[in-house]
Formats: C-alpha cells, structure tokens, sequence
C-alpha cells in the first residue's frame, strides 16, 4: 500500500558540490546539492537568490564545481553555515585557475570542473544556472586507467531528509549489461 | 599535481530513475540518470529526443519519477535496453495512478513522485523537461519517523564512467551541523 505524503522533492541523493565563482575579486565557495545533468556538455545549479555566490556567477559569467572528498565534510558544510558577505572563504583552500581565469578551483578537492555560465533561468526564488563544462581537473590518484573512479574521489552524497551526509556504497552492475539477460 | 583530462561532465553519481509517462495510452518507462534538483519543488530531466517516451511527456503534460531499488536493477537496466516503439514495458511492472491520471507509477518501487509538466527547454540533441512535483507515494517501510529514509530505499547510483551501477553507503555526518565546529 503506498502512502501519499505530500508534494515532497525527493530527488536524492544527490552529490555536495562546491560552487566557486570570484564575487567583487575574492574567491567565494558555496555547498550546492540541488545540481544536475541536463545533457552530454551541460550542468544545472539551483541557487537560491539570497546566495552571495550568485553575484559573482552573473558578474564574470563562470563558476566552479568543486567534488570534495569525505575528508572535507567539515569545511564543505562550514561553506554553507556561514555567508561570503560576512567570512573570507578563500582563506579555506587553496585556489587555482583554468583557461576561463574567472572560476576558482580548490585544489584539496579531488576533481573540479570549470563552467562557462550560457543560460540563467529566473525561478521565484532561484537563479537556475545552466553551465556549459570547459574542462575537468582530477588528481592522478583518483583515476582508473584514465577515467574518473568514483570510489577513489569518495564524494558526499546529500538527502534533505534527516539532513543527511552519506558515502557512496559499492559498485554492485554494469549499466547497458546486467539486464541483456531478461532480453 | 591537477590533469586536465578535457571537458568531461562528471557531476556524478547520479540517482537512477525510471521516467513513466502514457504514450500512446500504454505507460511506458525510462531510465534515466541526467535528472536534478532546481528549487525545492521542482526537478528537471534531460532526456535524448530519441527517446520514445518523450512523445507522452509532451502530450499529457505530465510524467512520474520511480525509484527503483538494487533489487530492480536488472529490470531498471533492461528498460534502457529496449525502446518503448518496439517492446511494451507495460508488462514488466504493476502501474498505480495518482490525481494527474496520466502519469503511471510503479509499484514495485518502494518511492514514486507524480510531476506535472511546467516547461520544456530545447537543446540541441536534448528535451530538458520541468517538472513540478505533484505528490510523492511510498512504501510505508521506507519511512523512519514519517521521513524517507534513503537508507531502506537502497537507490541505484549511476556513473558514467565505467557506467556503473553504485549502492548508497553509510550515512556519516549531518549537514548544517558537522561544519560548525570550524565556527
């Protein structure tokens, strides 16, 4: 018997990212889990308005995702108890900077991927940002004969319910290969 | 020391999902991995327009999110290995209807969520498709306290890379908590 308990989105989880973008100059980073894939090039960040963040993601058209590793919970989550108007959060990391000069990457983190911003989308409460990926950066160490190995960049997983932060389990199939038997 | 290993997309891991929508008056079933969170209520999908079932999201304007379980990854992997046009997906699963009436939900997965169609961006290859949640349907067993509780879910986690199949791990740590030790 299902229970219906209310219009609740319940789209998780979904892997904690850290937003970078430059806001008036200074390397600003924002613990973002509403994201998404919407094709092959194409990301989707949903931010609300009140972000600091947001400023410097219109301001220089580029941003930042940043993957941390379990390791980083703490700093991760601090990035979203405290706001870039009050705290300098560049003095957490260390920064880098790609070919867009403009999106700041946190090299503690195991991979990050520079973003040009191509579409914002104005929801009531929301910037929606949709970003095109310019080029991905990973440590040597969580590649697996050239591919990105999840199990080696230990990702934080996010559900809004119980507010919980969850590692990520065992690879147990194959996609495209574990059902050609029921063919 | 950071690789550029090119503009790979590797907002990763993603929660799988089978996509219902009627088409032609029979559900039919997607799965699908590039989906996201916009704003609290709302989820967005980018679905290939190759894909059969993108025909019945259009016409009735409403579709459903599944949540299938470990326990339905073959049955999940093999709705990607047949097209709708060619092979009724109708018969592998029981579908239950909610207040939308068109969008078919499946029983057999212990969550479900009912979404109304609000927009649909055109990309290139690509329907990105807006949703508004509805109303959200669970097994009773999947709720601790009234809450889902993604650790009796057990979702399926894709991965590009490799195209894996991923199971959720342990819940570690509390968002808006774990950080303000750093404070």
């Amino acid at each position: 018997m299902k229970k219906a308990i209310g219009p609740k989105n319940s789209l998780y989880p979904l892997p904690v990212v850290l937003v970078g973008a430059l806001v008036n100059g200074t390397p600003n980073y924002a613990p973002i889990a509403h994201v998404g894939i919407l094709d092959f090039g194409s990301v989707s960040l949903g931010m609300g308005k009140i972000h600091f963040t947001n400023a410097g993601i219109k301001e220089n058209k580029t941003f930042s995702l940043n993957f941390p590793s379990v390791d980083l919970v703490k700093q991760t989550d601090y990035c979203g108890l405290v706001s870039g108007m009050h705290v300098d959060k560049s003095r957490l990391f260390e920064a880098f900077f790609g070919s867009l000069d403009t999106a700041p990457m946190i090299r503690e983190c195991p991979m990050t991927m520079e973003c040009r911003l191509v579409r914002t989308i104005d929801f009531p409460k929301h910037d929606i940002f949709v970003g095109e990926v310019v080029q991905t950066y990973c440590d040597e160490e969580v590649l697996t004969d050239g591919e990105v190995d999840y199990a080696k960049i230990r990702p934080i997983l996010f559900t809004m319910s119980g507010h919980g932060y969850w590692k990520l389990g065992e690879r147990f199939a194959t996609a495209w290969e574990v059902g050609k038997e029921l063919k």
